[in-house]
């Protein structure tokens, strides 16, 4: 049985969903239709809303709805610190950590030059111009331990150093509550090269 | 850190969804508003098209485009069976194992009396107006093999039975390509009841 056209339309556009395949976008396009209803125009309505009213910090390129984003706007931040992160959930991530109380700097994405995806694609320019103003002590690279994440974090490393700034990268090893026989072992090889003196 | 209000109203809106939970939603809300605004933007449209465009079937409550579902308006189908399953996924279920040439009647749902979901809610009174057109033969009662699906068949075969029509129910056991050390015992249960000689 084929679907009706706007129904094919609609599977296909709830399949560019991130970790939504065809079986589940027909799940949710059937449940749109029936007993969602109501939560499908909301969807509509906010979708719409957050289009056009949520963009970019003009600053550290988090996702918001004004020029800067609230940490960008805060009083309260350390400006001695900057945490470059690959995208806004990252940010909300390490702000649930609750352990990190200076600004970011979101690159949307990592170095990927086979998808052309350069410096000026992540804003290193404007990253630059920040690091330029001389209030940032400590430049911490949380991009993700990918392979492009590294080369991303090595890149930045060098632009800070060449600044006299402090690069860092935060660690990697085993997670807390995980066990050691759970471990990947590449997790683990990092846990290792990355062990420290105790006292 | 709190997210600005729009954003917040698009990951409530988007956890509607079946099996999004507050994570996923994030995700996909970020994913919307980053490199995916150009799938937003068609997910928006296609969605309203299809809450506009998209309604049920006259006489079997499919959804579809037009008055009638495909499979009712074909003139291929064999109109002595009617098949009755409880959502418009299960129709697409039942086309795709591709042994099923009759027609179908979609409940969209099934009796929960505590939800305040009776017969008239499942349209039992347009599946007896079918039945009594007097070209169904067989009732295939293909609802899920819960406690409310189960009820549901035993209303309906009732139903059926009093209109002298032959009421069905598909076989439920041990799943082809299954092994019989994995399936949980209530499938086994069913498997064994179920058994028929082998001549």
């Amino acid at each position: 049985m084929k679907h009706s056209p706007r129904l094919v339309q609609l599977i296909d556009a709830l399949r560019t969903l991130p970790g939504v395949g065809p079986k589940t976008a027909q799940r949710m396009a059937f449940h749109l239709l029936q007993e969602g209803r109501p939560g499908a125009r909301a969807l509509v309505t906010s979708l719409n809303d957050a289009l056009s009213a949520i963009g970019r910090c003009k600053r550290c390129r988090m996702l918001t709805e004004g020029d800067l984003c609230q940490i960008c706007a805060s009083s309260q931040r350390d400006l001695s610190l900057l945490c470059v992160v690959e995208s806004p959930a990252d940010v909300v991530a390490v702000e649930q950590s609750g352990s990190y109380r200076g600004r970011y700097f979101v690159l949307m994405g990592h170095l990927s030059p086979l998808d052309g995806i350069g410096p000026d694609e992540l804003g290193v320019r404007d990253l630059e111009l920040i690091l330029d103003e001389g209030a940032v002590k400590e430049v911490i690279l949380a991009t993700n331990p990918t392979v492009e994440g590294e080369a991303t974090a090595h890149f930045l490393g060098d632009l800070t150093l060449r600044r006299g700034i402090r690069p860092s990268r935060i660690a990697h090893g085993v997670p807390i509550g995980g066990e050691l026989e759970y471990v990947d072992g590449s997790t683990l090889a990092h846990a290792l090269a990355g062990r420290h003196s105790i006292s």
